[in-house]
């Protein structure tokens, strides 16, 4: 089953964020994100909507630090270097706002080859692709893992 | 939903590691493993006999490497310090078999505070419960997740 | 004793990394690198030549793959989360050139609130300082660390 | 340069762990701990009373948790799985009291191949050697690097 990523931060985002994970899970995607709060929230609980299955990869040491829309929470215990297994868990990754822990995921994804795709107004960094709305990132994102 | 994480090594215990996988996903735990052969293929592939659901906790930077029995696969990209986030994530742990990775997980897991329990014959480790059969070793674990 | 850690790729930078190596080592700073080639080794051979001590914090499970110049080497075993471990152990941090596991790096390093120096031409990214010369990049980097 | 990684804990191992440090330095081993306390200081004060080299891979995301005793601060921020590091940075091990955090690293140096001495009473594990002397300890450690 396909896994996309959606990576970000920014309560002004949840809603698109919320859009992404209801359409992917509609599309089959199951969703991954870092398990925590804002975006990350907002696309498990998109997905969860839609019938959707969603994993959590949380930066600490307890299950109870996830959102309540994960279905899978892993545990990793290594901070912010779980960064890097959030977008490599990704067949794809989908970018929804976002501070410097984006930017340091989506070089991550880039390093490793994912596709990345950027929700505008987002990071600008050469090798992602850009989307205007929450439907054309899906595309885009499941464009790329077929 | 209960996670248990599986841990071990050796062909010699596979059948053990399927028998538990199986006895887990009838009563609802998610198997979570290191995603990769022997015991954590074996465990998977227990629990998908029996209709459950499996994470596969990959070292390497590629889905590719899981058992064809993974549902979820988590791609770490950290090696051997995956074995930190497989313990992490079960609410309990199970050994069975194992060599010098299994010891580690099993020092990892007490370390957080995770009940382990070892299925005889295995690693004995003060702060262990140990479990003679499958079915003990699975009453052990689902018990101490209560 | 002050730590700086240089990241960057690219063997065309290598000079400006050598300089900036030279020029940390002769004011009394620790030089820290991802202890492999191009821009790390550079930097590395360059606090060499000035009397420094360095330190390589390495991706792969070996001491050998660190490049000649490196003092004293940490084997992480963690790939490219090792990348965190690099910028985290920085008073500061320089960027010279590089791809997208730079990139990566000054995501983390902004996310930790090291500060960032990246010499021209290099990654724009807000919330770093941006240097044209080696001789600058050093001396805005110590001054963060002040 | 020899490095040579001290795993360890509990206050009553200090008196050992300083008397290995001081023998390791006077040896010219760099000695490399997990940067803390109890056997981890006790072993990196020794090493600097003998004028020696310590470095220490602190799990946390600042340099402010180090001992008194460090040289060059390794930060990185990944809790427990910096253990991995602590042992694979070692040509050898030399394990010093400790509890499960302490077993792990064992099984983790094991896995790696690095050998590993337990000072006594410490942890009995298949395929590590045993000293009764912390001049025994050293002595092994040095022998299984050459």
């Amino acid at each position: 089953m396909v896994q996309v990523s959606v990576i970000g931060s920014g309560s002004e985002h949840e809603q698109n964020a919320e859009e992404i994970g209801r359409l992917l899970a509609g599309r089959g995607a199951t969703v991954v994100t870092g398990g925590l709060g804002e975006v990350m929230a907002a696309a498990a609980r998109g997905a969860k909507q839609a019938g959707g299955t969603t994993i959590g990869i949380l930066p600490g040491e307890s299950r109870s630090e996830a959102n309540e829309w994960i279905d899978h929470a892993v545990v990793t215990g290594i901070g912010h270097a779980r960064n890097l297994a959030v977008v490599a868990s990704g067949d794809a990754v989908i970018a929804v706002g976002g501070r410097y822990g984006t930017l340091a995921e989506i070089g991550l994804a880039l390093t490793l080859g994912r596709p990345v795709v950027v929700l505008e107004p987002g990071w600008q960094v050469d090798g992602t692709q850009h989307a205007t709305t929450p439907a054309q990132a899906v595309e885009l994102a499941l464009d790329a893992c077929a």
